[in-house]
């Protein structure tokens, strides 16, 4: 994908107009009132309003030195008020993917880093054993982590730095401030027109990407999309989701016909050298979606133990007890969970079994693991 | 796995007999004989032969320092061979992967390697597109490839090193000679004892790895099995699935029931930094089994273009055009074939169909690709 001008879609017949705000809606007469009172008229059109980060509605968090990551211009932001204020201390609150990522960010930098942890665990969906390797990494990394520890307000220092206040009564002193706490999907656009708001708050919309509204499409963080496994919408606003829902949307107003098959929540992230991936559900939430879930953890290798080199990685699948159907997989490691995790999406999306797995035909060599895979191991045990 | 004595296995009451042949089996009475005139009862037998290295048939394949690699025992002697003889060059002959492999052991010795291969491409049944890249990657290291090239005859110089004569006349100094032309499955002993070998030569089994007689069992590399793809028996010899058959067979001598699902001829192999793997059938293979086979070639990369350290690998996928359904796959690159091939496997196994893949929910995060998977590009391109 190359970065395009609005000159260079204007050659493509594209009209791209920039800081221009939509303040309004008719889908009744298809168009839309921009910022300036003026109108366009549209056949079709696609509302794609994104999400925007969460805020912790405390005092003191409009203050400088305290941001959201959310955009490619936050990102500019926040490096720009690193180096004007040669800053040496960060405070991280949330320990989600973009939280851990930030952690290893400022750390890359040589800054003193603290997440402040509103749950026991970094990435709490993950449960004890996972969350607790995680935070292995960031002691690995001098990354303090404060478990169960809320931000009540933010204030300035008399030199200029910034103290971050704990509901413990902590105080955290710091350069900067990241809230890192989640995202809202920005729907007030939609909403006011009269588009339908799923019970997740996001834009629901069919499989083809369209709105209640015939003439209006949704794709991206806006929307909500049905989970494969549990047959429920959810909220699960990711970059690759979004690619494909746009496109989708795309092709059903160019004239064709696609429809888009749902997620299965699959996604990834690495925090310093530990990969973190999930696709399905966790044990809870496949007891939640009404199954009967059984699960167990493997330890995996990168590589058999006389081939130098070799990584170690824990898999856990959950399969559910009377049809043996695999319904998620969760891995963290040094290397094989985001590939183990995406085999496991393939059998998820096909609703494989326990049984289909524990003999399956992968390609093997030692260079790419063991005879066994963990995959094998954990299938075998889950169907007995 | 950790390797055990004979002493070891006798604690678990296995009795194991080491350099003892079986010169007969007497289905009948139960029994076999071994090369020292004693018999042995059994209630079930199982024999796991395996294979034996093919040899060229030429003169001078006996000679010192002309060797096959099948097992443990070969590579040491070949290893001993080397450092006695400080042997600085090497002649390996057959492109598959063993011969691959021992192209890259010789030239971290820094040893002078040529590689005569009687087809134009290493690893052939991969096609050109691949086939020329393997090529490109002996290159770049040195490797001298001779395409077309049938060694016809080997012998002695009068320094003591040997000669490869080929059919074109040219003669090869070297100082170690590899014949890795492939395997041959070791049926003879099941043959004589009246076990039905399969057409490919090879001894067949049901699924749960029992032969013609009830009270023999066979697992390995001397078995056969079915390929669930073209649905045909074939013999494809390799240690994973040795290793599930084994358990099988096991499995079913004990009293349990299980059954092997047969394979998908899913495997890899490195040569240097170059990483192969391949599932499922061949665009010509798949014609030959009946389908109706579409293909496209997709470039991949490890990470987004952003992101440094991407590594770029290219995914062949290949469907029937009729039913959609992914009948094969095969990969090379620098990273990421092996795990491609993989979500594949999966995918042949659980017989998803291009439209499956198109929009599948794979964990996606920069440092582990792209948004849009090769994997998704090529299942459009197919779905078209």
């Amino acid at each position: 994908m190359v970065a395009r001008t609005p000159e260079a879609f204007a050659k493509s017949g594209i009209e791209v107009r920039t800081k221009t705000e939509v303040v309004g809606i008719r889908p009744e007469s298809g168009e839309v009132r921009l910022g300036d009172g003026s109108t366009l008229h549209f056949d079709h059109l696609v509302i794609a309003t994104g999400a925007q980060a969460r805020t912790l509605g405390v005092e003191g968090e409009e203050l400088p030195g305290v941001f959201a990551l959310r955009d490619l211009s936050d990102a500019m932001r926040i490096k720009a008020y690193l180096h004007d204020r040669n800053a040496r201390r960060a405070v991280v609150i949330g320990s989600g993917f973009i939280g851990l990522e930030l952690c290893e960010a400022f750390r890359e930098q040589d800054m003193d880093v603290t997440l402040v942890n509103n749950h026991t665990l970094p990435m709490h969906r993950l449960g004890e054993e996972f969350g607790g390797r995680i935070i292995e990494e960031l002691e690995t990394h001098q990354i303090l982590h404060l478990p169960e520890t809320m931000a009540q307000a933010v204030d300035s220092a008399s030199d200029g730095s910034l103290q971050v206040h704990t509901a413990d009564s902590d105080i955290l002193q710091t350069d900067i401030v990241i809230v890192a706490i989640g995202v809202v999907p920005e729907v007030a656009l939609a909403n006011s027109a009269g588009v339908r708001i799923g019970d997740t708050g996001a834009v629901a919309t069919d499989d083809r990407m369209q709105t209640n509204l015939p003439s209006v499409y949704a794709a991206g963080d806006c929307c909500e999309c049905r989970h494969r496994v549990s047959g429920k919408p959810v909220w699960v606003p990711l970059g690759d989701t979004a690619n494909k829902q746009g496109r989708i949307a795309g092709i059903n107003i160019g004239g064709g016909r696609a429809a888009f098959p749902g997620i299965i929540g699959s996604s990834c992230f690495k925090v310093f050298g530990l990969h973190v991936a999930t696709t399905g559900l966790t044990e809870k939430e496949a007891g939640a979606a009404g199954f009967e879930p059984r699960a167990t953890t493997i330890r995996g290798s990168s590589r058999p133990h006389y081939y130098p080199g070799a990584r170690t990685f824990w898999l856990r699948l959950v399969s559910d007890r009377e049809t043996g159907r695999v319904v998620g997989a969760q891995a963290v490691g040094y290397g094989g969970a985001v590939e183990h995790v995406n085999i496991l999406a393939a059998a998820i999306t096909a609703e494989m079994t326990v049984e289909d797995l524990a003999y399956a035909d992968f390609a093997y060599a030692p260079p790419f693991g063991g005879a066994w895979d963990p995959i094998h191991i954990a299938a075998q045990k889950l169907t007995k």
